[in-house]
């Protein structure tokens, strides 16, 4: 597949995409403070990213409002709160997951609404669902995109049936996504090439979202991006579950056009993600991500383990390995 | 270039450089525990590690003994106490840098000594120095590298000199290093094909050595590892010089030789790293150290700002920039 872009220019058609409210606040039940949430998106604005992903559109009949922050929820009124009528040229993301959102009562007509982007989430057997919901959002105005998740377990022919039917569909965008932060770069570049066939005969934009269990968040990110991906998930400082994401201050960096500008991030960095470490939120690489990586296996034995404070490595290592065998 | 060897296989020409003492030394002054070194050499050895760098062969003229570790130094006796006759798999090597060894002097016979390798470490406007160092070692009995550093300040035609001078060299081994971590996997690769052309033309191995600056050591030394290259600098836990190296323990990962083994890594990890961070010995991935990989500059001033314990990353950055433009 042909190399699109070089490194002294840039690709008018990529797309940043912020998702540290998103992916972060599955680390912190969505607590951010108001200021944090307003800052990044005076920050998102600045920096010249193109979407910022607020939150989910989760059910609250299977989510107790109480227990969780209102990102996970995003109701109008509290994006309003922030963004106003959002007079900006940065647009407005939500997450829906499949079977767990009531989209038909909670996305409203767009018309109506700031936000520009529902983005649904699914596994690989549930792509009729998530499809039924591209077809709603997409009639009621907004742009979609459909996040296929742990396609590492995935075997290939599922996958190519799984792009066949999603190219038919309306859906804007496809990500290509390594929820379990386990695939290397000549893997990842395997699978965007078959995502961009799809999105060449369909007329579909190819997204990533890549997490960095093994340090190749960015390396994954860039390298598809050269073969035509376009729409590049990150989070400001990796942050987002377990070893976190490819973070955006590294991909502004590499990013060329002259819109992207990292200091607002810097500053966002200075002001706001050191103390969310000094407040005991912990996320990013670390050795447990690495050893669920490496084995392809959800982080969420990772994520206990760190919660614990333990650091038997090589124990933990042994009951992953076991595990998997078992 | 053709891909060699793929993911399931693995390519016995492969060697795992251990370089946590000699790199990770120039975070602590070479000041590392009895208990550490002799732990990482049964550890190396029973990973399956093919060589372990112990330090710097530095002059006792340029350097002060009582101002460093020993491992500076390298003296033979001191090798010795934690090697013995080093009657194992693991080789040993040492780094002597151009113009800062007194090679004369402190090289010795291989026959009486430990050492196998000598890595000479050079900047591009030194290669003659460098080469008669490599003369004189392999004379005396030693396998030699030749690690051209900086070369992301140097031009193509120039390096496309060096690689010809050094070619007709008695070196054994070429290495590619990423001295500011500011080569992306994409410039990485297009190295490699330069160096590997030279390799396949005068018989030379070439090996990589990268920097974590933008979270690409790992995914360069992969990248280049696929195209041929196949001496591979590591160290535990990223341990080096600013935000340090490819991790053993992500390498490790990766290959799948079966003589490599994690788990001692592992333990390893568990024993010394996480007190060697509490003790204050600070090294790995960080904001500073991202900006000047980024700008192409020596991590330096990164160094200084670390240690001032400063956050305010936005200044920095604009001070690095306004630095290369004045």
């Amino acid at each position: 597949m042909q190399k699109k872009g070089e490194l002294v220019s840039y690709r008018p058609d990529i797309k940043v995409v912020d998702c540290t409210l998103r992916d972060g606040g599955l680390v912190n039940n969505f607590e951010f403070s108001e200021e944090f949430v307003r800052d990044l998106y005076k920050t998102n604005i600045k920096s010249g990213i193109d979407y910022m992903e607020f939150g989910y559109k989760a059910s609250k009949e299977i989510f107790d409002v109480n227990k969780f922050g209102k990102w996970k929820f995003c109701d109008e009124e509290d994006i309003r709160s922030i963004v106003g009528d959002n007079d900006t040229d940065l647009k407005i993301s939500v997450m829906a997951d499949v079977g767990r959102t009531d989209f038909r009562k909670d996305i409203i007509d767009k018309k109506d609404s700031v936000i520009d982007l529902v983005r649904v989430a699914t596994y690989i057997n549930t792509i009729p669902a998530a499809l039924e919901m591209v077809e709603y959002c997409n009639k009621k105005g907004y742009e979609t995109t459909i996040n296929i998740m742990a396609i590492s377990k995935s075997n290939d022919s599922d996958l190519d049936d799984a792009l066949e039917l999603i190219g038919h569909s309306c859906v804007d965008t496809i990500y290509l996504v390594d929820s379990y932060g386990s695939l290397y770069p000549e893997q990842m570049r395997r699978l965007a090439s078959k995502y961009l066939e799809c999105a060449d005969k369909y007329n579909k934009k190819i997204g990533i979202h890549a997490h960095n269990n093994q340090q190749l968040a960015f390396a994954n990110t860039i390298e598809t991006l050269t073969m035509g991906v376009s729409y590049l998930d990150s989070t400001v400082s990796s942050l987002g579950r377990g070893a976190g994401n490819c973070p955006t201050e590294l991909l502004l960096g590499f990013l060329k056009n002259p819109k992207y500008d990292i200091t607002p991030v810097l500053k966002f960095i200075e002001n706001h993600i050191n103390k969310l470490k000094a407040d005991g939120v912990v996320w990013g690489y670390d050795i447990p991500y690495l050893l669920t990586g490496r084995l392809n296996q959800h982080p969420r034995d990772a994520i206990q383990f760190t919660a614990d404070n333990r650091t038997d490595y090589s124990a933990f290592y042994q009951y992953l390995f076991d595990k998997d065998c078992g």
